[in-house]
């Protein structure tokens, strides 16, 4: 399979997801990452850099988005791994310049940032590039495997999704040098505490798996932490438009809690239950007839988007990977990414945010879509 | 230990909670169960009378009250095991006959019903006569355990509280024949759908484990069955009055779910969470150790409340004898019943039941106490 | 239902499972407690009496059985719950006046002593007597549901069995004034450690469920606490009567663990796993399958011996009770007692115990049944 | 980091493990892939060759060992994972080659294979040359966890060990053109059946994590598949040189098991359990305490060994992938690969298969090291 040429833009030295994105992106040996822009600190992103042995370091996004474009052997797709309020400026950089985007979540954020993304978006579709977010959950092989689920019947006209994403590492004030801390509780980087963090990522993941889109939500947010300027608790009512009535509790206070994303979906015929922290199994149930228990691969599953036999267990490296692997795809013309999170799920991500705050700010009254 | 004299209404042939309350009374020796009104119907409440051994069989409640209320060796208590709608009449009637009530849950079909039996338990405290609700599971040993642990403090102040309660018997339209399915869905008889049948379980048992009582609630209900007349489906955001934030969700609708009445406190020192359908373990954290597993009567815990050494898994007839333990400790003057589920905790159900029709009609709105 | 009169034999005060056997014989109302010789001390004997409310209180089993047998109201069965080498006296006394035994396991503490009850059992089973092992473990529904999937073929042919009960109470050096302690590990009131105490449950269950008996086994004993007469772990390898190859792990010194007796059958067409410590849910795979998880009560299984619906779980009392309740069903003549384990599995114990220690002594070789 | 150039033997089209190997290699960015004699068949090993962009491919392992050590830019290491019996051919050429060698487990297919690659393996290492068995599992962080826990005796001396290995994929006869299948059941080409494809890991894992290595074992083994010509279930009971007492069970006809790998060990103080389907948390008891659940990188563990945050699975290849880190770090002389499996873990392995044999074919006797 063709090879793709991959740059980069934050990940630099201290940073956390930049290294995920680079697993990810290796593992299926797809991609060779050639280039990036790792840190607007000049002397960090060469030292960065020369760590990852890459072949070109740039110190600003927008001259990377230039060159790589004028090159003959320029990257094909650059990751956006900065922080939420920085996607937008190489976002629309790349796009402009032709380069197909993958970009972490949230959005961005604000709600300007992020329509701005938009429409450069759609001029860019217009020219065959590509915008790809990367809600990564998607790409486990169980999540997949119960959109199809859906998608066919299997559960009958979905009526109830309950979904949360529940952490601890921010039941206390953080360490003040603990930089992954100190940007996502800052409103102008972050945009949202929990909803933006990992709200979105439990709203995108019941949306993937029932193909309905959230129609209203009444929000109660809450920061239990002193002198927390985000939420770090997020109580959310949710009407999709599909006529599921949903749950969706986000916190980043819930003792215990490490990488509680769980996604429960019921509908008139079955019902079926997932969580990430062990991924590799879901239990269904037909009603009327005894739970089932599917695993990755396993008996009653497609071995679709899974790299090694049931019984051995995959990740959340796997999981990110196999959005890298179909990127790698759709940019090559060998998949259609009919899969992969793009604008519309990333605007979904952005009401979702935008409501959530509103209705709080409004003592939890229902905000609809177009509100 | 002294042994009391209990009498019943309502249990006769073809009812389910009234045999669970006779072997609840019988599991510890504590009781002798001797009179009953046990259906309206007189044939059948004679057969059922037979069935059961029964000294005293009454074809009312009324003429139950006065008779027991009058001999010698009169039953001490009665439980009341009827629909809803049919629990005021004979509790105001035992009581005001000087005669202790054991009462199903939720304590009646109305509000007004509920207000006059409150009045009655009023008037009778006076006399030392007392009224237990049968909020049995209240009654699990690790349930206890978790109240003891808020209590004094290992959770620290309490923040976030999730409780649901999940099942699916109701979710297409039942059997005609379904004599349980018929009044518990039925608004004249029962009140309320989920909020009230397995609602109220959920919101007690919170407020039981943490002190703190509802303040609050917005709800979005829902009746997913057609032709059903009260909710099969509730979502609800609550605010405790100790300054805790909830989820509550009632269900039985949700495929796959047999009876799952779950629940998970979060506090800034520690979290604990249990469910009923492996009611012998529990998991507790405490903020930055590893999770720990606490099982019923074993290492960590007290040896309260259980019957049997750890390993020997205790049920839900179990939880509900003790119950009827406390009881007849309470009334034989040996206990102070301080942890039974009394005539407040009743008056929260009904609110909880109220507000929530309440505020679903306005759109979700939060309705506070008092309003 | 007939009533039945029952007696007890051993059960006084600070013993266990004498209070275990109460509570199960009460649970289903079938017997009436009243008559024990409750102690061998006369005057713990009649203070253990007052306690339970007996109508007649003996300090010698073998006066009790003659007086039982001469009343008109006498008992019409006997529970012994002595240690094991107090088993042989009162079981023959009272099969010798024609009272039906129920007797707590294992059947004796020395193969003599086991053939001597066997001989009554023989010469009181001509006379309608009949003799009731309690392996109470085969009374939890999920077992029973078991042997009858077995049974019916849902496995196909049995190959491999897994059978482990595995504790930690005794991974120390007990307390002098544990009683427990004291009797189950002196070689001569206990017979054999933990082989004797659990390994014979173990034994018992997977006979139970597949309908195979021990042919042959190899054993690896050990006692790892210093002092310790009997052992407190026990590997050993059995060859079933079936074709059924199985392993078989007894231990008191596995620490974290409480009451771990677990079954995992494995036939050609499918297999099925159980643990004591969660009774109502069970997994069952047909191969190339999904993995199901049956539950008490609930789809894919029967209703039977179950008092509660899904989801409200039962317990191990329960699990005692069934055999109580089959007992009276067996006496009354309105049950068969098919499913109560008899003088042949307390017999097959007796071999299991034996051989184990024969095996053992001669470095693990195996040894067969007859041999 | 310095980056290390791979060979490969075995692993073209249609192999399994071979790719397993090349995402381990290829995870943590050590390792180019750059040579290989992928296939025995010289066209499907370019054809192999061509699908990896191998810049270099050879149709005999001589001719590969030869010229890579005569190359400049030779590799530094080969992976071996061709079936059992081709093991040794290549083994020892690449060691007399001087180029380190990982291989596939088990050591080879016959003791005769075993001890000409532990001749090699001992006059390579006088000139460095390093030889490594991928027993993967070995790379689990919480198995390195327990390894580190056992060592500074949180678990106090050893007493009990259970491993097991459990699958179903042979439960019946396999397809025909089932190569993997074929050639493990194959006695010339494994050697062994389930004892050596999955009973040698669980025996590696239980020494890898005690310290403790088998010093006798008694063996039942059997073959429940007609025309099987190596057994598919083997139980089999070990005493460790160190003192404890195991029992291992291997199975290949395990109903409903997928790949059951599953560890759990007892000492005086202390005990733990870990499986390789949830290989993320493992509990551990300390005696007279709560049992802990103990997670990847969590509270109460060390970070070693791991990738990402706690609560994001890693799973069989991320643990594999660490065994290509180690051996990375001990050829480039950045680490000491004192938790590589070696050669030593690989003539326990072949004793273990060896004696089980024999052991079996006694009947059962115990065969004790050194017999």
């Amino acid at each position: 399979m063709k090879r793709l040429k991959l740059g980069m833009v934050g990940g630099g030295q201290g940073a956390f997801i930049g290294g995920v994105h680079r697993i990810a992106a290796r593992l299926d040996n797809r991609w060779d990452l050639v280039a990036g822009a790792l840190s607007s600190d000049p002397v960090r992103a060469q030292a960065s850099a020369d760590d990852l042995g890459l072949a070109r370091s740039y110190t600003s996004y927008e001259d990377m988005a230039k060159a790589e474009a004028a090159r003959d052997d320029g990257i094909d797709a650059v990751s956006i791994v900065t922080p939420n309020h920085m996607h937008a400026g190489p976002a629309i950089a790349f796009l402009n310049a032709g380069i197909h985007v993958i970009c972490d979540k949230p959005l961005a954020a604000t709600q300007d940032q992020a329509d701005d993304i938009a429409h450069a978006v759609e001029n860019a579709r217009a020219k065959g590039t590509h915008f790809i977010l990367t809600h990564n959950y998607t790409g486990y092989p169980l999540i997949r495997q119960a959109r199809a689920m859906v998608a066919r019947g299997d559960l009958g006209q979905i009526r109830v999704i309950q979904a949360e994403y529940a952490q601890d590492w921010l039941a206390q004030a953080p360490d003040p040098d603990n930089k992954q801390a100190a940007w996502r509780t800052d409103p102008a980087r972050a945009g949202g505490g929990a909803i933006g963090d990992i709200g979105t990522h439990a709203l995108n993941l019941a949306s993937f798996v029932t193909g309905q889109r959230p129609a209203a939500l009444a929000a109660d947010l809450h920061s239990f932490v002193g002198g927390r300027m985000v939420d770090d608790n997020a109580h959310i009512l949710l009407r999709m438009d599909g006529g599921a009535r949903a749950m969706l509790w986000a916190s980043q206070v819930a003792v215990g809690s490490e990488n509680g994303l769980r996604l429960r979906i019921y509908g008139d015929k079955g019902g079926l239950e997932w969580g990430q922290e062990n991924p590799n199994q879901m239990t269904f149930t037909r009603f009327g007839q005894p739970k089932q228990i599917l695993t990755r691969g396993g008996a009653g599953t497609g071995p679709d988007w899974t790299r090694i036999p049931p019984g051995h267990p995959e990740g959340y490296l796997e999981g990110f990977a196999t959005l890298y692997a179909d990127a790698a795809d759709l940019i090559a013309g060998t998949g259609d990414g009919a899969l992969l999170p793009g604008i519309e799920a990333a605007m979904d991500g952005m009401w979702f945010i935008a409501a959530c705050q509103a209705s709080s700010a409004k003592d939890g009254v229902f905000i609809s879509r177009g509100q």
